[in-house]
């Protein structure tokens, strides 16, 4: 068994922009793809399934569904859009490759434009307004995008773990122009961060120049407020013990 | 080497039903299985061997035996029966998709029907008259199976771990309807449970209108009972220790 | 890049009987085996290369060898043999069932007539007079064998962990005569054991009729008697320390 | 995907000698091989990609980078010379051989001479003047080489981690010279150690009769200096703190 794309429904595209958005850091990209998938009332046209996610099948009203991911598209104006989100990445190194290679390979075969993955950046606190810091796998694109309010300065280098950065540097192996957009979150383990979700698709809105009611997302945001301060306290202080009790490990 | 299956006899079978049961959460699964095929006297007619299996062989009276499955079939009035049972589950993630992807396949190739697949559903605490859960990978089937007593209501939201869930998650991508039967259990490790195996028959048989004798399991269930509580009883002072000493480690 | 056996000679050999000892508990295959190759002045005709070894070289007197297992001849009286040693087993599970695999297609082109693997049995404490116990892929085969001092009675029922066991249990499926020998031994990591060794080339020796001079390794093993000692009285007291730290995990 | 070698430009080289350098030990390989690179002014003509390194992509002025490794050629005297180097190992065992076997192929299609691999030899403890360990595949090495100051005597035993041991040792295999240099160094994890390069270096210069200006490389080693003795001594504090807690744990 392998890595499978299988297709729904042939469709010819126009000038598609794919977008991947997949759990990850503050589930930002899984937010704002299902988020965008929901407002714009997308249509799924293919599913993709993997020996290399998890052996486990979610249950739902007593439905049991695979882990796989989704693949949606959008008539647009100048250019169509086709999004990527799902239930899962890969839980092996080499899974990873895998996958962000068949998504690759697809979108070969839809004839993409351009890929935007969709994450988010762990600041390691809470961020009173999340901006979205950008990475691109060629430079011409810089000057294309930060005008949309994309940070490509205070977090110009670092590395990128997982499927959002590696779909981008697989992309420019074929020559296929690709952004990664990362919403800035505190980035604990198992918070889901709508606000930075929030940012990302504000700005994916205004760069793909399509309209997305936030109005929803917003609302959902200043519910979770006051649970994310909680949060923030109490890893804050629990980071803090662990600090206290931890020796120097590293030399830089 | 791959996940292979050696079929030991040719056969054209009746409108089969495959049942799997393997060993898991309190060996639900495989004591029910195994009470089947011995109590219908079923044939062996292929084995399963996998590379993602363990690198043993087991030994009795100095014979090795690697790690494998064994298929049976039964001749039914309506519906034959094909039943998979062993030794084991594979021991990485990708090698449950091997297992559960050849099975499917053998399944298709012996024009299956539908397929059930038992199993154990861990409560954590010991259950005194212990339901079975069910799940299926099509909303139709819950109509069809809640008749037989089977809880399509308490759990239906959750994860099925490993090649139960796995089997009937996969059936409904090639369209073939699938049931998860999971008798209630204790679900501590190295307990096996014939109480839950024996819930999970009586269902079995009435939904298949076979008459299964369970009383040779009943009679181990009562022998059992005694040792299982001496078993909660100290799992669970155990997890108590454990919780006292554990700190806050989560947020929901 | 797969597991290959790369033949430096091509050969015909008569009904050649195949030995395999590597490194395992107490050394023991491997010493055996090595201690045969040296005594019996076998000729290499073959060498075994794999990825799931691990991934370094060992050197000596600056000359770097990769690790590998090889393969040698011994034309015999009624059956030539074969014997397959070497540095080391696969690091994965995955990897043990194709190095087995290798090695059972390159017995069966070599039409060989049984394979006898040599091994370790843990005991857990120093042995007197070590015992060597017997596995067999076929019931025929105890009759056959058990005259050679072989027991297969004290520990008929258990698991075999590893290449000694899964290539008599794979040969079993390909029809081939199987039997597994195993010297006692204390069975604490990284301790060789002779003595073991010793006993199971006694009996390697009388069963395939070949005088083979034991004297080199009686010597050793008496050498080897004070330190082995040792290390049982250490390793006892460090197991009893470790005991009187550890909760009670298991119930049986 | 598989570990792949993407060829930018078609050349054909006069004998050439293929260098090997990638991170490890002290990072004295990467250092040595990036040094040579950029003193002899080498051009890039292919790159190494491979799912079995980091699912990450690394981050520079905001452009995505993908792990690869760098494959550059210089026009020598009599050999040209071919530099492997990169930002990475592979991270599973099976990987290192993958890895090894791609160069060793593109050595080949080449018509590689001969192959020196560079890296590290952890010595624990900081070594005022670190001299360069050899290892050689072919015993005839050792005479052709030890007039150029490499070391084939204190550490002619023992074993060789990684890539840098392992493509000399399948280059044996393919009847191609191999020597592995290892320059001398504290080998505590995250230090990257110049002045072990710089040793090796001196070496690669005079055996292969290239001028490398090492100054550059000279005034960083000056300025490490005082930085690696704080390192070791805050080390050896540690390793001390270690023991002293550790109980005895192997016998030799």
């Amino acid at each position: 068994m392998e890595t499978e794309i299988v297709v729904l429904e042939k469709l010819k595209l126009k000038k598609p922009i794919l977008i991947q958005g997949l759990p990850g850091v503050g589930n930002v990209g899984r937010v704002s793809a299902g988020y965008l998938v929901s407002e714009l009332k997308m249509k799924k046209f293919a599913e993709l399934y993997s020996p290399d996610f998890l052996p486990i099948v979610i249950l739902n009203e007593s439905l049991t569904h695979m882990l796989k991911c989704e693949i949606y598209y959008y008539k647009g104006k100048s250019n169509d859009l086709i999004v990527v989100t799902g239930d899962t990445q890969s839980v092996s190194p080499h899974g990873h490759y895998e996958f962000c290679s068949a998504v690759l390979d697809f979108a070969q075969k839809m004839d993409v434009e351009s890929i935007i993955t969709l994450g988010g950046f762990a600041e390691g606190k809470m961020v009173e307004k999340p901006k979205v810091i950008g990475a691109v796998n060629n430079k011409d694109l810089i000057k294309k995008y930060e005008k949309f309010d994309i940070d490509f300065k205070d977090h110009s280098v670092g590395t990128i773990i997982g499927a959002s950065g590696l779909l981008v540097g697989l992309a420019e192996k074929n020559k296929i122009d690709g952004l990664c957009l990362m919403g800035q979150t505190m980035g604990y383990p198992m918070i889901t961060d709508p606000k930075a979700a929030d940012s990302v698709l504000h700005i994916v809105s205004k760069m793909l120049d399509i309209k997305i009611d936030l109005t929803r997302l917003d609302k959902i945001v200043e519910e979770m407020e006051e649970k994310l301060k909680k949060a923030e306290d109490l890893y804050s202080k629990m980071s803090e013990d662990a600090r206290a009790k931890e020796d120097v490990r590293y030399i830089g």
